[in-house]
């Protein structure tokens, strides 16, 4: 290989050294693909993984914090179907429960493996407990479908939709011979300290579970923390980097942050084209701030208010709406030194409309907001999504 | 009179000593009302006002701002179908000639009048500016129908509706035989430290400018305040008293704090009723806040969560997102200390759901959702609105 390639195709089993599957084990009533398996095939078990910082963590985001504080990760085990929280000690209990079994399957087919070797991912709707008796018989029967040979990436990317209505992978491959891998999942309730979403990475470069917990965090940090589609943030979401280093490459840190920067931003735009009701895909840079925190701060309260996020749906390039939304943030602006752009045309300047402003086309399906508050030098991308008639349908009639 | 009585006629002309007119003056395409005058006859003259915390405020507001500082008002003039925010110096300078031209037509009248005693309200879309000559011609045309004689409350309280369905008056009658009488407009771009809207009350008590202005920040503080419709904060909120001391009654601070407390509360009521799209009444109480600014806090993320506001837009009992939304707060939280009722009923205690959770009836036009935090004693209470498709179609073709 002589350059790096990112595609989109085979996911967490791009990489050497890892398996998957994804099966429908009926948690879902629909009987679509709602169980998902990944498996490190060694030689290393090095991970990491970022969490929701929701106060309120789903039974499946406990124990995995639990897990990863060993750095060592064989599987995961992966539900859509259920989001298994705010289910009391009787849902935590279901989730150990779940990896025990995963490690028990794993153990009979050959490979001796431990219930703290295994996270647990959950997403679907908050509040119910999760039919274990079709959660136990798909642990089985995933683990022997795995064990069959199957690559398994796509199908596992399957199993763990929700209202996601195309399965998320990525693939990077190193042109020393290295491979990163994902999988994602997340339509809805998308906002920052990661969206409702389930991520898993995988890779075969040798890192240790340090290096890989610096690289996830730091990637994590520019992509899935700066993705708001509704300013919603779930119990449940879960990013986990798992390397097997069967290539036998070591990169360097900064090699593999850029990888894991460069996969996570591409599940990242795959998430916000999916996701749910989009109409536009909107990015609100905010330049000029004090520093980039400020910046990061300006631009989500853009990206989070309704009113721009109708009007964009409307392709009305109503700016006023931006500056009252800028015009609500913690820290001091001058609103006559900002200026405000649509798609490059600017439409406020100096205190003032441009000419023009109210004729910008925004009929495309990208919309891009930038914001220069002339302050400093600090600035921040958020993605968001327009909010769309879709985005309420799909929302008023989710658990019901 | 013998008992205090709260009407819903009147508005600002109930109180002695004033006078109002609504006229259509050209500044709506429609040909729709327009233009508002309040307008006093003393023999007092105390005014006082609350302001938008947005920092881009628009010409009015500053003007207005600038005008209360001497605690003194005469008129307030105030025009539908233009913000005339972010329109520059030259947006600025329409707002003085307006005041100019409201102090000149009633000095003309024989009642002399500076500009400095005359506040501006403008409500509209954001950054056009105001068509100044037929704004002009409107209020030589307005003083002129008001000095005709009429009391003009209804026709004022018409005519500052922008997308309102209903004008919204109130009138209370005090026992002690002073009145306090208003007008509101506002139905989106609602939320704290104010919401979109202009509001004008008047009363024929008696009481100095000092008085008033803490009356009036006491009320705001409890009830504007805790309106928030879509989360938007807009650019020109304002809330004006005006006290003509007609009635020669000097009721006690106490006593008009309450007064002004419940006129507010009963126009939030019914911009809450007219929100745009609004299909429920929703109220968010959280309670066992360690402080009464925990829990608003936790009230507003609730109120604002564009997942839990489609769901009861559905009549859907997830009360899952109301957790995942109260989880958010800047604060620590135990989640399995949290109890959570809609409409009367437990719906999720003890870390779990209680039982028949997802069978409560939302199908009603008023949902109550309490949370309990169970840290202390800190309580608030928001109005909000369901999210509709109603909401998203109104804001999606606003300014084009």
């Amino acid at each position: 290989m002589t350059e790096t390639r990112l595609l989109r195709e085979q996911g967490v089993t791009a990489p050497a050294g890892f398996r998957a599957a994804g099966i429908a084990a009926g948690i879902k009533a629909s009987g679509n693909p709602d169980l998902a398996l990944v498996f490190n095939e060694g030689p290393d078990y090095a991970g990491a993984g970022v969490f929701t910082s929701n106060q309120v963590k789903a039974a499946p985001v406990r124990w995995s914090q639990q897990v990863l504080k060993g750095g060592r990760l064989r599987a995961v085990i992966l539900n859509s179907g259920g989001a298994n929280a705010c289910t009391g000690p009787g849902g935590f209990q279901d989730t150990h429960t779940t990896a025990e079994a995963v490690a028990a399957a794993l153990s009979q087919w050959g490979t001796e493996t431990g219930a703290v070797e295994v996270a647990v991912c959950s997403t679907g709707l908050i509040g119910d407990r999760l039919p274990m008796d079709k959660v136990l018989a798909g642990v089985t029967e995933i683990v022997h479908e795995m064990a069959g040979g199957l690559v398994g990436g796509d199908e596992a990317a399957r199993a763990i939709m929700t209202t996601d209505t195309v399965p998320k992978q990525v693939a990077l491959h190193h042109k020393d011979n290295w491979t990163l891998g994902g999988m994602a999942k997340g339509a809805g309730m998308l906002a920052p300290s990661l969206a409702t979403m389930l991520v898993v990475l995988t890779t075969d470069a040798k890192a240790d579970a340090a290096t890989l917990d610096q690289a996830l965090r730091a990637a994590t940090k520019l992509t899935f923390d700066r993705l708001d589609i509704d300013g919603s943030c779930s119990t449940n979401d879960t990013v986990l980097l798992l390397s097997s280093g069967a290539s036998e490459i070591t990169p360097s840190p900064e090699e593999l942050e850029a990888a894991v920067l460069a996969a996570c931003d591409d599940l990242c735009a795959q998430l916000q084209a999916d996701a749910e009701g989009v109409t536009k895909r909107v990015t609100i840079t905010v330049a000029g701030a004090g520093c980039d925190d400020d910046a990061l701060v300006a631009a989500r309260c853009i990206a989070r208010d309704s009113l721009v996020k109708t009007a964009l749906f409307g392709s009305d390039p109503n700016w006023g709406r931006v500056l009252a939304a800028v015009g609500m943030v913690p820290f001091t602006i001058d609103p006559d030194a900002i200026t405000v752009s649509f798609n490059g045309s600017a439409v406020f300047s100096d205190g003032a409309p441009m000419p023009g402003a109210r004729e910008v086309d925004l009929s495309g399906a990208d919309i891009n907001v930038v914001v220069e508050l002339n302050q400093g030098s600090g600035q921040a991308m958020v993605r968001t999504t327009d909010l769309s008639h879709a985005y309420v349908e799909e929302n008023s009639a989710y658990s019901s």
